[in-house]
């Protein structure tokens, strides 16, 4: 191999990694008539027979201790209820529910049965309140740190599913509960670690967040939206386009928009954020705003909506704000701050 | 968590976390009517709608770099080949054919993207082969081994699904193709890696290994068979029960026989191994007969059959052979050698 080409993943970036993997894919997707949508989306869109109008949802995700998760801050239980949330929301993004999951684990020897236990107390919980049984998995060595894969099926109808790439101009942006509260629960949990490690303790780490449990909540045990993908299912509504908030609302709603092929403009001010969220920015000194904005890992739903069916839906469902409107491809991702002033955002490094 | 025991899993054994976790999730099975089978064979087995006859298949496995493959004696588009012909190997086991795929990796920073491309290069090539397409997958970051996981779909009709436990007394036991070959790749292979590494050796690691082409390319891309699914849906034969020897003929034929509440005496002398197998064992002076019991990773089927559809299957695929048959349970696993003698394993041990 030493005279072959070496580019780092890191020097080429992830989306760059992603982008080859896809244009290597091209050929085979087009080749086979029961994908009915590939990588792009929440989840990949399968049809099982040609004629049935039940299509299938596929998604999977691997979390590498160290990298996508901290054991310092994130007990266990609330860990494994995490990653079921995270799996079923990319199942809820394209407007289905689940069918059932499998999660994989490569075990290294400093877990314990014990914390394993613990673990899937977290997975079992989520799989209850999600309706979404576990069914198997695989369990392997590891070096180092614990990896988890969690794999999701789901399953929804054609006339329901919902893509990223659905919105149309005029149509209202929504998103629902609030956001920023998880970032914020993780400025707490960080700033809490990092007392406790210059404090030379030894005992197990065991901060005092009893002012800050809203916001760690929302970083340690997100809920997934299943009440809205509820509330729409029975009130016959389906949304023109959806991506759920794993990442943060300005780069999950670019993807949304850049799917679409449309432009779009965000009202500042109605961009929903709680009481609780607000006074751990001002804490910290900083931007509330930054926190909802580019926070990440709210797990919300970002939704579009033709304009007569926003009082249709809020007639049923409370829980929703909202926040922008879609425009023409040309106007490109603007922002409407509280005093009437647009700023643009730079979408040229997307995906 | 000084305070709360403590059982390293090595300790305690792969096998007791894999029966901690079924006993954890045991309530939650049962509470759910679409799933058909969970934990405890090939795939899990799942329903969509309560009354159609179509099953969903679901299967997921990781697979950590210096724990489950090598890639100093691995090329990656091999092992990208070899890990999507045991994921499908799982779905054939259940007598299904495969829908989709999605594959994760944790990528370490000596991976450049030519390697991720290779690997891809043998992820493509199998799926193109299997007609199983590539439809997602999720890239993270990893602080020292690529990490794979591997998450299929597959589907079935209930009157082909095919169990671990449905081989029935007097039952024929066959298996597709020859065993142990796998094994003796890995034992050339690791002999040529040695060498390699004693010489000093600056340059990147290319063993001639033209004499033993067969016995490595059963290591390094495995060819799962979809040849004998075909067959037997075509000549409308379902076996009693099946399940894919990835571990080895022992273990696997162990585990089939478990789930079947039955006993099954083995005909040493029938076992099929190739020239090409035997040449290695004798070359490192072992028993082949171990090759091919306890080897491992040669991805063929081992299934039961009754009496009468041997003939009725012959007539059609030719690639099997019958090695054994079933026997009531308490005559536990026997073998019997070409001398005429009998053999009991230990079954004590077992899942």
């Amino acid at each position: 191999m030493a005279k072959t080409s070496f580019t780092p993943v890191s020097e080429a970036g992830r989306y760059k990694v992603i982008r080859d993997i896809k244009e290597q894919l091209k050929s085979l997707d087009s080749a086979n008539t029961n994908v009915v949508k590939g990588i792009g989306d929440d989840c990949a869109v399968l049809r099982v027979a040609p004629d049935n109008p039940d299509f299938l949802l596929q998604t999977s995700e691997t979390y590498v201790e160290g990298v996508d998760f901290d054991l310092s801050y994130a007990p266990l239980q609330h860990l494994g209820y995490k990653l079921m949330s995270a799996a079923v929301s990319d199942i809820y993004a394209m407007n289905g529910v689940p069918v059932s999951v499998t999660i994989n684990l490569a075990i290294p020897n400093k877990i314990s049965t014990e914390m394993i236990s613990q673990l899937y107390s977290g997975f079992t919980k989520a799989s209850e309140v999600y309706s979404s049984p576990i069914v198997g998995g695989d369990i392997t060595a590891s070096q180092s740190v614990l990896v988890i894969s969690v794999s999701m099926i789901g399953t929804t109808h054609e006339d329901r599913i919902t893509y990223r790439s659905g919105a149309a101009i005029n149509d209202a942006v929504c998103v629902t509960g609030d956001l920023g509260g998880a970032y914020a629960g993780l400025r707490v949990l960080l700033r809490e670690k990092k007392i406790w490690a210059e404090s030379g303790a030894n005992d197990a780490f065991e901060p005092n967040l009893d002012d800050y449990e809203y916001v760690v909540r929302r970083q340690l045990v997100p809920q997934s939206r299943n009440d809205l993908i509820e509330s729409m299912r029975e009130h016959s509504v389906v949304p023109s386009s959806m991506i759920d908030i794993s990442k943060n609302l300005l780069q999950d709603l670019m993807q949304l928009v850049t799917a679409s092929k449309v432009g779009v403009k965000l009202f500042s001010a109605a961009i929903p954020v709680a009481l609780e969220t607000r006074a751990v920015a001002e804490e910290f000194e900083e931007d509330v705003d930054q926190y909802a904005l580019q926070g990440g890992e709210d797990y919300e739903l970002l939704f579009t909506l033709p304009e007569k069916d926003v009082n249709k839906l809020m007639n049923h469902f409370k829980d929703f704000v909202v926040i922008g409107k879609i425009l023409p491809k040309d106007k490109g991702v603007q922002m409407q701050t509280a005093e009437g002033d647009s700023m643009h955002f730079d979408t040229s490094q997307m995906e």
